[in-house]
């Protein structure tokens, strides 16, 4: 288990230093990126989550994300026993994730002055506020990534602690995966921005609330419920449709 | 067979909700992949037929097109018998995927008065109306596509109800026809926006007709039968192609 | 022996097809991809020798290019008795591709007047004209991508006429080669616009020549050597570097 | 050894050839890819890897960067005998690049003048200033290079002279290493170019302080350790967390 644990949180540091990362350096002042376009932060946080998949796999099977180890674990296939342990693990991972982009990007922030462009560099926002269809948008998002992830793992999978998944094609096979996330961005990030996780939403919204950001506004904590179960929800449908259509 | 309907319908779902939900954060106001560009747009839908196949490949296929379901019958690879399940699938699976799109942007359609941009993120529409070289155009793009499917395929494939395809390398399998379908998308979608799959174009199509689309304009049903004929004709041209020349 | 030339008259049909077609998309008039960038170009052309790899690969080996069938003979690698056949199905495709997309594209070439961005739809063309420089970049751009064909055919390739290259992998086979075309597009591309393959060069420049273009300008003839020489002498100095140093 | 010296020699030298030349094709004038963006030099960076690693893989184990030879001989991997040899076919093999690369595009430094844009055709340079913040930034990049190569190359890799690093999945096998400089330009790219690669630094400085660049400025030495330290850092940052916490 423990290394389950350093697995979940090296992982999803890895995500969101890489995928915060990709937002500061397009949207903060005199980065090399500013201004680089849709494109360049989709690509960002799918290669995020290519690198974290990468180097968690072996060893936690690479949730990095509360709402698919409780979509896996309420399909059967992850042992509710663990599921503290990983949210805790991918929490404390987002929040380190989140305070490394602040270091990386330091001066940045310092000739920055959007206080929406600096949030943005910690946690999602709608593009138009309305909290019944943000929710509905993260739920969707969420719905497209763990359904495509019960299928990438496979009917039989099932991760127990002492198992390791093993993928057979090697770092490849971190591949498929990114791509989702890739196609989620691209066509449903519009509304959200998709947060399409609990854990990349709520850990570094904390880290903006205590960070000593230079001139940062707030935290929009009246929000922040949306990214933490707008997912949860999305995971329940990919559950329910999965088992009552294709037989999971 | 049930199971391959259903394939079929989530499949055709996700590539509707990924394909013309990447549109749709492009040309519509006030999100945040507004004006994204060709480039986005290409891997959006790209990366939808990704998704598509990656979800229903195990159960049915992954047709996800009424152009692939006629051209592998033609070929003798697929029976004729299950030919109208799967297109009523397709259609389904691509209507739903339309309205969900309106459900995930509504917010955004109010924002926008652009009724052109409205119906391009239902259905396709020509950069220059000239319905023979349009035909000609959607039949070129399919014939691309078709031929590609017959050489990922190889030459043994045959898809029966009760068989499910395997792809070897398992969800990596499904890259090769996503980049294809970029290709497309790059070099072919300049001139009616590259329908290449007749469910794609009349389910949306349909919906944007019933749908309660605040300013909505028609729905250029004079174009429709485009791109219904003309990814059939070129299903048509690649089974020809592929019989005659290289003896499929 | 029949089956190969269809394999590369096909091959580079499609090559031509969707690596011209990305160029009339983003440089002619009133296209839905007007305007792309050289993100869109590159890629375009890159999966345009993906999908000629994936079709042709099976049959011919997927040269689609004299400058790598030259290559491959010098190398030992292949039969001096089949490079003319490979060489005039690889300049027949190059001219149907071209005629394809005039066909595709026509009614664009009406409204489009800049006769050198119609030439650009065919051949290629200098940046800044230097026919010694220009030599040399089509030289090193075509050495990179010779040297990455002999390392991912592996050094105990030998492709003859009854034998066809199997490719492990299956179509995700085809993917390297396409990412070293877009590497050499995007970095090498910017001088003379990496013809690096005689015939994707000579054969549409010829159709330039003799096709009705509304409005055309003269097809640089003067220029047309530089991109058939310097890719056969990157090949030269490709099979010079692998077995000197590298020991092909 | 001596097939092994080869291999980085050119497989660095590929990397810098592409990797300046992407540089090349966006800042200097008169270019096909002028103003491309920040997706093309971070694909063209990424995609350099991809083919350095191709060629140079099965000879030497593709390091093609001191910090990635002394991460590896630091946890064990790969015998320190041969860490000096290794180190000088990579700035001999980054040299060589970087003449080419000024080669390639001399018409097009002729015609541009801007002292900064041309520099960093050769070597990184920080957007904003600060030494310990710049040195930080390079640590942090090229940690999630070394931890993910540890994880892609698994944990019983060991290199010696007279073994070739035998990938299962042939030339696929390059992708992921690729994929993983594409996230880091994209996210950790913006502050300081993202040497991450002693070489690749410090080789292309020292040509362009020799080269005869028409109009060029100084070739900024006191910023050229940064490039070079902060890359070693962050191995032995990787090396520790590697060890301490997932077992290397």
């Amino acid at each position: 288990m423990e290394i389950a644990f350093w697995g979940e949180f090296i992982g999803t540091m890895l995500l969101i230093l890489l995928g915060n990362g990709v937002v500061a350096n397009v949207v903060l002042n005199s980065t090399k990126g500013n201004n680089g376009g849709w494109i360049v932060i989709t690509l960002g946080w799918g290669l995020g989550v290519f690198v974290g998949v990468l180097v968690a796999g072996p060893y936690s099977g690479a949730h990095l994300n509360p709402a698919v180890t409780f979509g896996l674990a309420l399909a059967g296939k992850f042992d509710w026993f663990f599921v503290p342990v990983y949210i805790i693990a991918q929490l404390l991972g987002a929040m380190l994730g989140a305070m490394l982009v602040f270091l990386f990007y330091k001066d940045h922030y310092k000739v920055s002055s959007d206080q929406g462009a600096m949030l943005a560099t910690f946690c999602t926002g709608p593009a138009i506020r309305h909290k019944a269809r943000n929710f509905f948008c993260e739920m969707i998002g969420t719905f497209v990534l763990l359904i495509s992830v019960f299928y990438i793992q496979g009917p039989d999978a099932n991760i127990a602690d002492t198992e390791v998944l093993s993928i057979g094609l090697g770092s490849v096979g971190a591949i498929p995966i990114a791509f989702v996330v890739v196609a989620i961005g691209l066509s449903l990030g519009g509304t959200t921005g998709y947060a399409i996780n609990p854990a990349r939403d709520l850990g570094p919204r904390f880290m903006h609330a205590i960070l000593p950001i230079p001139g940062k506004g707030g935290s929009d904590w009246s929000y922040s419920f949306v990214p933490i179960l707008g997912p949860l929800a999305g995971a329940v449908l990919a559950v329910l449709v999965a088992v009552s259509t294709l037989g999971l």
